[in-house]
C-alpha cells in the first residue's frame, strides 16, 4: 500500500476505546480524534494518546475547531483563548495538527483579510508550540464554502504553520472540482479527508451529516479527486471522515474493516497518480474475469432435501449425481447446477441449524482462482477452508459479508467428475435453462453498503443506483451489482418494514441468506409448467397490462393463461414468473429476456409481493 | 362532524381487504382506491366494490391515472383507449370519479390547448357513462405543476364532467397557496386530498413519496388550506392521501385511527369556515387548561418498590403515605408526587410483568376533567376504568398510544387525603423541587407521529421541530410537545440504533414506557447530594466548557465539583445533573433553569449517553 491510511473516530460506533481498538485491528495506521469522542470519554487526553500509541495508531489530527475566523470582538479574543486550550489537548494527545473548519456563524465578518489575520494569529500561537493549523472550507460555511476561498485566506495569511485541508465531500457535493489546485504549493496541503456519498437531492448539511459513505459505496468521483490531490504533490495520509447513521449504529469492527477495504481499493485505483518517490507498493491483483455461476449450494436436512428435490423436478431439474463421500446431491437443469448439502457437521449444517433451508454457497466461474483469492485476501477477505475428503477437489473460497461461501472455480474446468458419481441426463422435459440470470438477496437494514463494497472491490462488479419498490408492508430498497458483461447479476434488497411478525418474506429472514434465484430460459411459457408450484397473479394485473401496453390479443392471452408477468422498455421486453416460496425461505423465478432488456421487472414487484403475502396466509 | 371523511388505501399497510376493514373500523365514510392496491388484489373490481359497500364505505375516487394529457400520437389514441379500460374498472368498483394527475413524461407537448383538448375528449367519454374526471397538478408535473395551471386547462376544456382536484401537499410543498381560488366556480372543485409534512430540504418528489404525514403531525398550514377550499364553496369529502414509509410498515388499525383522529381535529379547527348550509355538528370540547403533573405512577414489585424508594430518598423524597386498600405508596419531594404501585392484579402489575419497573401512569392537572375526557373520547381515545375500592376516588383516565394511563385530576383538588393514610412531612434536607420539569419518553421507531398527534389533539400541546442528537451508537431523533405556558413538557426520543443487544438504554425498552423524569429545582448544586447516585461526567467536558463559555473560575469549579452539566442560550442558562438508571429502566434528572432558558440541554446529551453506556458496562 502506497499511502498511510487514517480514519476519524466519528465514523465508528461505541466508546472511544472501542473505536480505537477497531481501527487498529482493521489495520489503520492513524486516527483523527473527533472532539466529541474525547469530551464524552472519561480518561484524559494523555491517556487517549497513550492508548493510541499502544495500539500503533498515529493521531493524525484533532478536529474540528469551529466558528473561529473573522469574528468581531470580544469573540475574537475568546476564540484565541479557546485555541490555546485546544493546543493543550493536542499536546496531551500527541498530535501536531488541528482542523479549523470555516465559520458558520451569522456574525462572521466578510473580509478575507480579517479571516487571514485571525488564522495567522492562531498559527503563530500554534507554531510557538510546534503545532500546525489546517483550514478547511465547509460546504455550508458562511463566507468560505469552496476550497479556493479557503486557499485564498491561507495564502493571504502567509504563515508557515497554516495550511489547507481538503475534503472530497465538501468539494464534490457542491459540484465543484480541484481545477487550479496545481497552483497551491504542495507543502501547503496539510491534510486530506475522504468521503463518498450517494447522489441525493437534499440540503448539503443533512446530506453530509447522515448519508456519507466510504469511497466506492457512493456515487461521487472520489478516485479522480484523490488523483488530483496526489498530482498536486500531497504526501500525507488519506483519512476517512464519514458521518453515516447506519455506520454509527453498526458493530464497530465490521465498519472499520469496510472502511479500510474502501481505502485499499481506492489506493489501488489511483496508483497511476502516486508520487514516483513513494515506496512502490504491489498493485492489487486484477479482478477476476467472471463467467457466471457454476453452482449454488443449499444447506438442507434430509427431509428438506427431498422436498426441495421434488420442487426442482417440477421445473425440469434432474438428480444428476451424488457426492462420493458426503450427503450432497447435484440437481441439474441445462446450464444450472444446484447442490443440496445435507452433510452433518459442515459449514452447510451450521447454516441449516441457524436458519433452516437456505443458500449457503455460490460458486463463481473465474479465469484464475488463485489470482481472485489473492485479490480477496488483499482486500481483507481471508480464504476459507472447508473440510474435504481424501482425493477430493479443494475449491478455493472466501466468505461474503453474511458468511455465505463464495467458491472460485476455474472457468471451463470440470469440478464434478472426481467428487460426484454422475448419472446420465434424461431427455429434457422443458427447454433447458441457459443459466442463472440473477440471484437476489434480502439484507437486514444497515448491511447494503458493506455488500456493495465487498462485491465492487473483490470482484470488480458495478453498482446500479438504488431503486425503491413499494410493497404491501413498507418500502424495499434495491441495488444491483453486476459484471459489465452481465455474466453475474446480484440485486440486493433491504426492507424498511418492521412487521417481522406478520411473516413478511423479504425481511423475515434477512441476514440469514434469504434468496430469490432467477433461472434464464428461452421460453418462459414452456418452462412454467402446470406441475410447477407457480405463484398465481390476479386477473386485475392483466386488465392493467392491456391498458398499459399495446399487446396483441394473442400475446395478452398467452401471458394471462400461464400467469406470466411482463415488462418492457426501450431496449426490449421481459417475461417472467415466480414459484411459491420453499418453506418460506427462498423462491425461484423463470425469466425470459427479449431484445436488450437489461432490468428486473421492478414494476411487477408489488404484484409479486402481494401474491406472496396471500400465499403465506393460506 | 361536518365533513365526510375519506382515506386513500395507499396510506395504509397490508392487503386491500385489511386496508378497507381498518378504514371502516376507524370510522371513515369513504376510501380512495389506489390503483396498485387493486392490481395486486386477487378479487375483481366488482368484489372490491361489494366489500366497500358491505363495510359502509363509499368509493370516493379511483386514482391515479398518469401521464395522460398532451401526448403526441400514437400515445394520445392509446391513452384514450386506456381511459376506457379504467372506466370499466370504475363502474365495477362503483365510483364516479377518476383522478388524472398532470403528465410527467418528457414527451408532453407544451400547449395548454392540447392538454385541454385531451381532457375534454376523456371527459366526453366519461360523461357517456355518467362518470367524471378530476385533474390535479403534481408538484413535479412536466408542464403543469401548480393548481392554477391545472385550473387554466380545466377552464379551457370547458366540459361539465371535468373538474379540478386540489391536494394540500402539492400546493404547500411548493410554497404556494390558494390565492385566486375564489375565481373557480364551486361546482368545478371535484375533490380534495389532504396531507401534511415536516419541512425537509429535499426534492419534492422524494419528500412527497416518503415523508407525508397526517394533518397535525407535520408543519404545513393544512388548516388554512382547508379553510380556503371551504370558503370557495367546496362541498365534497376531505380525503387523506399520505405516502409514508413508516405508516406503510405499521399495524394498519393504529394508522387508520390516527388518520381519522387527524381529520376530526382538523375539521374542528376549520369550523369557522364550514358552509352555513352544512349540518351543524357539535364542536369538540376545548382542550384542557393544564397545570402540570399531579403525580407519576411507577409499576413495581415489592423488591423494586423498596429499592426505588431508597433511591428517591437520596434525592430528598420522603415516604408520605400508604394507600388505604392497595399496595401503593406515595413518595413526595416539594411539589413532586411519585406513586409506587405494587398492587397485584392491576393495570400496574400487568405493566410490571411485561416490562419490569416502569412508569405506568401520569396524572395531569386539568381545569375540567369531564370536559377533557369528553374531548379525548371525541378524538377516539376512550375512557379507561381502573378497578377501585369502596369509597375511593374514581379518577377519570385515558390511555396514551403506548398504553400508559393518563389520569385527569382537577387542578387544586385533593386526591390524596381520602385514599391515602398520610404522614407528616419531615424537615426538608434539600431545597424542595418546584415540580416535574419534563418527562422524556423513548419510543420505538415509527411511533413518533402517532404520539405527536395524540398530544396535540387531545391536550392541545404544541410540537417543536425535530432535533437530532448523535449518541455513541447512532442517532436519536427528539421532538418535544409542550403547553404554551410550559406547564407540561414532554420530549419524545426515537433511536435509530439497531444495537439493541448492546444494552443501549434509549432503545432497549422502547415501546415499554422507558422514561427519563426531570425535577425542577431552584438549586441543582444543593439537590445533587453526594448520597445520590449521580452520573459521573468526564473531566474533558469541563475543559471544553471552559473553552466554550466565558465562565468565571468560581462557577466553573462549582460545576466541576458537583459534576453538573451546563448550557446557555440568548435567553438564559441551564444547569443539570442525572442520576444513574434505576435497574436500566428509567433515570432522573435535576434541572435548574436560569433566566428564560427554554430548552433541554441538548448539547450535553452525547456526554450523558456516553456516561450511561459506561455505567451500564460496569
Amino acid at each position: 500500500m502506497t499511502l498511510p491510511k487514517s480514519i476519524a473516530t466519528v465514523c465508528l460506533s461505541g466508546s472511544l476505546p472501542d473505536k480505537l481498538e477497531a481501527a487498529a485491528l482493521a489495520g489503520f495506521q492513524g486516527v483523527e480524534i473527533f472532539e466529541n469522542d474525547l469530551l464524552t470519554f472519561d480518561g484524559s487526553p494523555a491517556e487517549v494518546g497513550r492508548l493510541c500509541a499502544d495500539l500503533g495508531l498515529a493521531v493524525t489530527i484533532y478536529q474540528p475547531f469551529r466558528d473561529f475566523e473573522a469574528m468581531p470582538e470580544p469573540q475574537r479574543r475568546r476564540n484565541l483563548d479557546r485555541a490555546e486550550r485546544k493546543f493543550d489537548t493536542m499536546q496531551a494527545l500527541g498530535t501536531g495538527l488541528i482542523l479549523v473548519c470555516s465559520n458558520t456563524q451569522p456574525a462572521t465578518l466578510p473580509e478575507p483579510e480579517r479571516a487571514a489575520a485571525d488564522l495567522h494569529a492562531m498559527a503563530e500561537r500554534a507554531a510557538a508550540r510546534s503545532l500546525r493549523v489546517g483550514f478547511e472550507a465547509l460546504a455550508w460555511g458562511r463566507r468560505t464554502s469552496l476550497w479556493r476561498e479557503a486557499w485564498e485566506i491561507v495564502r493571504l495569511a502567509g504563515h508557515p504553520a497554516l495550511g489547507l485541508i481538503l475534503d472530497s465531500f465538501h468539494t464534490l457535493a457542491r459540484g465543484d472540482d480541484l481545477a487550479g489546485l496545481e497552483a497551491v504549493p504542495a507543502e501547503k496541503l496539510f491534510f486530506l479527508q475522504l468521503a463518498d456519498a450517494p447522489r441525493l437531492s437534499m440540503d448539503v448539511l443533512s446530506w453530509s451529516r447522515h448519508f456519507r459513505v466510504f469511497p466506492g459505496q457512493g456515487e461521487l468521483p472520489v478516485g479522480a479527486f484523490l488523483r488530483d490531490v496526489l498530482r498536486a504533490g500531497y504526501r500525507g495520509p488519506i483519512s476517512l471522515e464519514v458521518f453515516n447513521d447506519e455506520f454509527r449504529a453498526a458493530p464497530v469492527r465490521r465498519i472499520a474493516r469496510d472502511a479500510l477495504r474502501s481505502l485499499i481499493l481506492l489506493d489501488d485505483e489511483v496508483r497511476d497518480a502516486a508520487p514516483a518517490a513513494a515506496v512502490p507498493a504491489a498493485a492489487l491483483p486484477p479482478a477476476a474475469r467472471l463467467a457466471g455461476i457454476e453452482f449454488l449450494e443449499f444447506a438442507v436436512d434430509h427431509a428438506s432435501r427431498q422436498a426441495l428435490g421434488g420442487m426442482l423436478g417440477t421445473l425440469g431439474f434432474h438428480h444428476a449425481g451424488l457426492h462420493r463421500s458426503k450427503a450432497v446431491e447435484l440437481h441439474r437443469q441445462g446450464g444450472v447446477n444446484l447442490v443440496l448439502n445435507a452433510e452433518a457437521d459442515s459449514a452447510a449444517s451450521e447454516r441449516f441449524e441457524m436458519f433452516g433451508p437456505t443458500v449457503c454457497a455460490m460458486a463463481l466461474r473465474v479465469d484464475d482462482p488463485a489470482r481472485a483469492l489473492a485479490r480477496a485476501q488483499a482486500l481483507l477477505s481471508p480464504a476459507w477452508q472447508e473440510r474435504i475428503g481424501e482425493g477430493e477437489h479443494r475449491i478455493p473460497a472466501i466468505r461474503a459479508p453474511d458468511g455465505t461461501l463464495v467458491y472460485l472455480v476455474r472457468t471451463g474446468s470440470d469440478i464434478w467428475s472426481d467428487d460426484f458419481a454422475l448419472g446420465a441426463a434424461p431427455a429434457p422435459a422443458v427447454p433447458p435453462f441457459s443459466g442463472i440470470d440473477h440471484v437476489v438477496q434480502a439484507l437486514a437494514p444497515g448491511h447494503l453498503d458493506g455488500f456493495v463494497l465487498f462485491w465492487r472491490a473483490v470482484f470488480g462488479l458495478g453498482a446500479d443506483p438504488i431503486w425503491e419498490l413499494p410493497d404491501p408492508f413498507g418500502i424495499v430498497r434495491s441495488r444491483t451489482l453486476s459484471a459489465a458483461d452481465r455474466s453475474l447479476r446480484l440485486p440486493f434488497n433491504v426492507s424498511e418494514s418492521r412487521q417481522t411478525t406478520t411473516g413478511r418474506f423479504v425481511s423475515a429472514y434477512a441476514g440469514a441468506g434469504e434468496h430469490h434465484i432467477a433461472f434464464a430460459t428461452p421460453d418462459v411459457a414452456a418452462a412454467a409448467r402446470p406441475a410447477a408450484p407457480m405463484l398465481d397473479i390476479p386477473e386485475n394485473y392483466y386488465d392493467d397490462l392491456a391498458a398499459r401496453f399495446d399487446l396483441g390479443e394473442a400475446e395478452l392471452s398467452a401471458l394471462r393463461r400461464r400467469r406470466l408477468l411482463y415488462d418492457r422498455d426501450a431496449e426490449g421486453s421481459f417475461v417472467h414468473a415466480y414459484t411459491h416460496a420453499f418453506q418460506d425461505r427462498f423462491f425461484f423465478e423463470l425469466v425470459e429476456r427479449r431484445g436488450g432488456y437489461d432490468q428486473y421487472g421492478a414494476p411487477n414487484a408489488a404484484v409479486r409481493m402481494a401474491a406472496q403475502t396471500r400465499q403465506r396466509r393460506r
